[in-house]
């Protein structure tokens, strides 16, 4: 009975917080949010641009400098109350001449495959490697197997992503060490090369790149890795079931510079009550450079772009000051993120909430949340409020890499959650393009961190 | 207080209801179809071949015949307990030559335009229709035009689909009455034919078709009417404002035959303790002709197919007779849905629930029910099954066209309600494609589907 009591006591403060905080204005201004949202969207022009004029924007190149004069640009003519470029040093790797790889059989036949250089790579001697290959699962495989076994071979990592996790994320998760820390750990036991499959839960013809490390490895110790397609995985794996010994030729050419300048984009518009408290939401400015970076993040980008737009739009004047910052190098690196946080650390700038798009410009279904308890259950009583608009998804997790160094005390940390069914079709490969991403999708998500962005600043 | 007691005892049986109905043996059961749907899924590749081998399936078509036998014999190999054809006689209309259409200037310039014809459409006349254009936004503002303005014209329906109704189901029902509905009104005022903007809410070049009406209409009044791209309407529309006297030509050889043979194709695991009552899964397995069908809807005939054989995967032993039903006809005529249902009443079949996928193979967000309130109310408290699956929606709503005819007292009729957002960018077009279904969510699906049917079978 004690317990039925205490089950009645949740149920009703629950019921009640929530008729509380509907609240008929909220919802007129959201409707308003999503109508400016569906019916004059800035975002689908902002990201055909970037996308189709300026393309994949790795840190460091000629696209990522075309990338920061175009959205500083474009966020002065919002008429925002200030716009800026903010300094860091960004690394700069390069992908040199298109990549070659072929399998050879113990009788020379050849059949080429899809590869790309994982970012970060170093590149493959002058004229290619070619050595036998072993095929692990996992980076504790290759401990097991030791020295003896992998020696001057090329180590290919096999474990495919989890097909029977709903969310994609946590299957990207179950397999990414392999492309992260694959090529230091096989460096470690001898292995001259680095093959591992992509991080893609189709069956396609892609290659996938993304972010490695060498650690504290030695420069001389360091060996090529790139990334195979997964129809090439599944092929060299059977083939390599027929002939052990075959061999796995690549060449590649990536070479790293000099950390280059670069900037985080910002732009603001400053709250009338209380100017020095923060509320940033953001997306990163810089891709992977084999696509054009469309849905990662371009959507982010320009989804964030159009929140502040949006309130604009819609007449809206916040308390606190609201910032839209574009960051620079989420992808191999994070200096974008952590120079923002250091800055406003050093400033003392109050951040009240990060809200980072970070995962696709597909239907958003909802938000994650890092925060303490009482943030979150006042969070989650304006579930109502989305429910016309199918926003559903309102859970503790993680926000995105690029705010996390916001992290304190006190801080909401946010993260829009699209449907990521379709996320690693596209991920960090050539087929992350413009036409992938569907307008109303994209413009749905933005109205939706823009309602978001509106509560917190009315009622935090 | 009163009121607050009132909240609290509501809240207290929610909850009680919730905790009562999920069962830990109902996860497993879901947990093993979600598996067996996404790890070793058979519906992505029915597809395939429905899409790619057969192509679009129009009623009384070829393509329909092979699509009979292919789905019947994929039925068969999946070991049910029973597989059959329903005879159905249905509507046979062709369209002929791919159609053709131009816009004309005063001074004779023209500019070729993307259109197809109506399902059901009359032919223009031999050589084409060429007759200056009335546009209109609704079929009310043809009665207020009058005979005066409209006679010898060709009538422009060019109301767009409201981009601002966050479920595009909304926005097409908001539309379709000109596409159903135009030649038939606008005949009545002496119009020569009749040009309606496709419904779909991109703007791009794809002409949309769809079925249509003559209504009562004496066979030699009726007009040809065509569906113009969204493109084609911007253009037709810009260009009427500068040259009001423009005329439109098109030439379409579609054809009406008489009523010719075909078949729903049905599978039924039978019951163990009540063999005459009957759960329904179903899509339709006709489409338009233009695209291969692969969303409208191979999605939900492949969908409804693997309801049963991942209950049998699983190996679920149904109380009820669970059947699979892929209906003949739903584009140009229902006879499939009137048919099954007619052949239903006559044997006294009890049918107890009906579910329909014809809403496009995205992810699903949830169902719609067309059920008393009790019935409703039991089946919302299983809501906590599905949040791990993002499955979220249920709401009461329609269900789908082909089970529309099964409604009577006592039977719940669903429908599998899909992200809709990307649905008209395809729907009764060149784009509906295979290439535009992603394996998982298509998956997701059938997964969801299977589980209610599961949950159905269980408690009702």
């Amino acid at each position: 009975m004690k317990r039925l009591f205490f089950l009645t006591i949740i149920a009703f403060f629950s019921i009640h917080s929530y008729s509380q905080n509907v609240n008929k204005d909220d919802s007129l201004v959201i409707k308003k949010i999503y109508d400016a949202a569906l019916l004059e969207g800035k975002s689908y022009d902002w990201l055909d641009y970037l996308s189709n004029q300026i393309g994949g924007r790795l840190s460091g190149s000629l696209q990522a400098e075309k990338a920061v004069k175009y959205t500083e640009l474009e966020l002065k003519e919002l008429g925002l109350d200030k716009v800026w470029l903010q300094p860091v040093m960004v690394p700069k790797w390069t992908r040199g001449a298109k990549e070659y790889a072929y399998i050879e059989t113990a009788i020379g036949e050849t059949s080429t495959t899809n590869i790309c250089a994982l970012g970060g790579s170093v590149s493959t001697p002058e004229g290619g490697l070619k050595a036998q290959v072993i095929e692990v699962t996992s980076l504790d495989e290759i401990e097991k197997l030791g020295e003896e076994n992998i020696k001057g071979k090329i180590v290919f990592y096999n474990r495919p992503m989890q097909a029977d996790l709903i969310q994609t994320f946590k299957a990207y998760g179950g397999c990414v060490d392999q492309r992260y820390a694959g090529a230091m750990e096989a460096a470690k036991y001898g292995a001259v090369g680095v093959v591992v499959r992509s991080m893609n839960l189709r069956k396609d013809d892609f290659p996938h790149t993304g972010s490695m490390t060498y650690g504290d490895l030695a420069t001389h110790l360091r060996i090529p890795a790139c990334a195979i397609s997964t129809n090439g995985a599944n092929y060299l794996s059977s083939t390599l079931k027929l002939q052990p010994k075959l061999k796995f030729y690549f060449n590649q050419t990536c070479k790293t510079f000099p950390d280059v300048q670069s900037y985080n984009v910002i732009g603001e518009i400053t709250g009338t009550e209380n100017p020095n408290k923060f509320i940033v939401v953001g997306g990163h400015l810089d891709s992977w450079d084999i696509g054009d970076g469309s849905h990662d993040d371009g959507a982010g980008v320009v989804q964030s772009m159009e929140v502040l737009r949006l309130l604009k739009k819609v007449n809206y004047k916040p308390k606190n000051s609201i910032r839209v910052v574009l960051f620079m190098n989420e992808e191999n690196g994070l200096r974008g993120g952590k120079k923002y946080a250091l800055d406003a650390k050093n400033k003392n700038e109050d951040h009240i909430f990060a809200l980072e798009s970070d995962a696709g410009g597909f239907t958003p279904r909802g938000f994650s949340f890092d925060c303490d308890e009482a943030s979150f259950n006042k969070i989650v009583s304006w579930k109502p409020l989305f429910k016309q608009y199918l926003v559903h998804y309102f859970e503790k997790g993680g926000s995105g890499a690029d705010i996390g160094p916001l992290k304190k005390d006190g801080i909401i940390l946010s993260g829009l959650r699209p449907d990521s069914q379709r996320y690693f079709d596209y991920h960090h490969a050539a087929s992350d393009i413009f036409e992938a991403v569907n307008k109303r999708e994209l413009e749905l998500g933005g109205a939706a961190m823009t309602s978001l962005v509106y509560l917190i600043d009315t009622y935090f």
